[in-house]
């Protein structure tokens, strides 16, 4: 049955983002407050993005979701979170304000559609880019336009740190309510642009611990991430700030490497263990040092989040030759056209010298392919009704 | 040239220990002073032990050392140190006493050699048994009855608590010249007659960074290593001396292996990081969960040191199914009678349930062998004289 009135619906795309100071623990569970405040570098949605489409109309008579063109369950908690958190940002400002309530569609259901523009399977954390991107296309059919971070943040906590290009912090805040808990620019896309990101994919081996269960079982057994949390984060923000403040690249790149590895450290230290890291992780890891070590200073730093794949930062000459010594230590199996993804590296000879000092045997396929990307803008609108992922009926296009 | 004079020799032997609240990091790397105290149990020297023969002669015109059979430089610093202060102690027990000064032969060289009845290519810290087996048997030989944990500890910091049978605790001590850091014994071997201990030998995969390295950068640079010191270890030494007094397993097994994992977490929060477990260590690690997971109790504890082996804790009515479970999950390559090695270990069949949690996929190998053992007694001095394994020329016998 074809709906009797239009349609409002605005299609937004939201960036992935990787956290160069780690969030790790919740303070509280419903609320998603964390424990510390947390850094992150927004990646360029040329590479990875998700796409979201909402639609209001009068004739909707239930709200639905479609995933990656699957329907999915509208009542799960974090989305119902998302949507009664936005509804009350529109109430407040139609009380506020002389907007006409009618056309806030605040009665209206709303429909919503998202795609990613790479695979879920390939472990990359896609549920921040999702739940930004629902928060803020959301924002756009309400035409709410206070902060978003409360309503990202119900949805998945790193999420409100998708909310903004470039370099972007999670302030943890003290209020109870999480009043002052939000994310905000340190520096945008354009401050560091020699800033390059690797995002290299390995295979998972096992079923990980999802990071919701694993952040609590972290919070409730391990006393290295209460203090890390309260002891040592506070100084590496004010650090990492200064870092990027300053395109300080050393800096930065240790700072990256020491807070992924205390990340990993109190998965360790939580009981039962959590353990993200595979064998080919911490062959990455071992790479990285030894580069660096051959050159004498810090030329890249690797990231890992809850999962074996490393994030990668160089700066843009340093990139083919990096890439170069991934090719030299995990030969690409069948995909060798494939095994670059994103932005186009130049090729160039490993020298004898690296060879020697990396003193890896070879691991086929241990990182199935790289994705070359770069610091990126923010949330987007896209004003091209052509990009709309639901039809004029609220329902998915045909893919 | 036989000796004109008769060479005074003395043979004993010494325990391994595997620590179960551990030791890493020096607050004094000459004095070898520790930064928290640390509890071991002693290991059974039927299965594991040092032997080592000291002979003085007036004709030695050197120091010599002799280490399974090959000659080795008596200059080294740590084995220096031993020397010196066993000299040290017996010219003190000389001047305070009224013993002949000659027959102390403090003047003379001594001759050392030592075996040890395992392969040191199994990656089993021998040191805390060569060094422990070595103060041992100079004090034997130089008539010096004091505390020896100096001794001991000068060539290697947990040679200390190999002094001792039974469960033994070294106190980090707070004197800065180390005279109050000292190890002494918590319970006989003869307390917790149950308690077995399984070794689970694994291939090293790669050069490990060896321990006094390790510990030197891990307090350099890990902000967990030190909190752990300071904050955690004391209640943690505490708590283990009230599980091993009360025989109190599950309390027992849970902080051992909460502990040897916090452990791992401060080489991990290391810079660069340092990394010991293996994948085959944290299939044990996921394996002893599984195994209590399926029991409902805590039956199993691992504990690893700087290395990849595992050693493994269970009560002995366990042991069976437990190892049955290692062989389901590591099948023997070419071994299969010899997979299993010390105390016997009736063969028990795995029940389907059991092999449904464990949910692995076997990797053949992944364990060499086990050696099953149990608690131990401390240093015992051989008085057949058969046993010396140096001659009355003073040199090694031949094998």
């Amino acid at each position: 049955m074809a709906p009797e009135k239009p349609v409002v619906a605005v299609t937004c795309t939201a960036p992935v983002n990787i956290a160069v100071i780690k969030y790790w623990g919740k303070r509280d569970e419903d609320l998603v407050l964390p424990i510390n405040s947390s850094l992150s570098v927004t990646l360029h949605q040329d590479q990875l993005k998700t796409t979201t489409t909402a639609a209001i109309s009068k004739d909707f008579t239930e709200d639905r979701i479609w995933l990656n063109g699957r329907e999915e369950d509208v009542e799960q908690p974090r989305l119902q979170a998302c949507l009664r958190e936005i509804r009350r940002l529109a109430r407040k400002r139609r009380s506020a304000g002389d907007e006409d309530p009618a056309a806030l569609g605040l009665s209206y259901k709303v429909h919503v559609a998202s795609v990613n523009n790479f695979p879920t399977a390939a472990g990359l954390a896609s549920s921040a880019a999702g739940y930004a991107c629902l928060a803020y296309t959301l924002a756009q059919v309400y035409g709410v336009e206070s902060d978003l971070s409360e309503v990202a943040r119900r949805g998945s906590g790193s999420a409100c740190r998708s909310l903004y290009g470039g370099f972007v912090e999670w302030q943890m805040g003290e209020r109870a309510d999480g009043k002052d808990s939000i994310a905000r620019q340190v520096a945008p896309e354009s401050h560091w642009p020699e800033l390059r990101v690797l995002i290299l994919v390995v295979s998972a081996e096992k079923k990980l611990t999802g990071s919701t269960a694993g952040m609590r079982t972290s919070v409730e057994t391990s006393p290295l991430l209460r203090f890390r949390a309260e002891s040592v984060v506070p100084a590496r923000m004010a650090e990492m700030a200064r870092c990027v403040r300053e395109r300080d690249f050393p800096g930065f790149a240790q700072l990256t490497m020491k807070d992924s590895n205390q990340f990993h450290a109190t998965c360790l230290d939580t009981f039962p263990p959590i353990s993200y890291l595979s064998d080919t992780s911490r062959r990455v890891v071992h790479l990285v040092h030894r580069f660096n070590a051959h050159h004498g200073q810090t030329k890249v730093a690797y990231t890992f989040d809850a999962g074996p794949n490393a994030v990668v930062f160089a700066l843009h000459d340093t990139v083919p030759e990096f890439v170069a010594a991934v090719r030299h230590c995990f030969p690409p199996e069948s995909n060798g056209d494939k095994f670059l993804k994103g932005l186009p590296v130049p090729p160039v000879p490993l020298s004898d010298e690296l060879k020697a000092v990396l003193d890896v045997d070879p691991t086929p396929g241990g990182v199935k392919y790289i994705i070359a990307t770069q610091v990126g803008p923010g949330p987007q609108i896209l004003e091209d009704p052509h990009a709309h992922l639901l039809g004029p009926d609220g329902l998915p296009k045909p893919a």
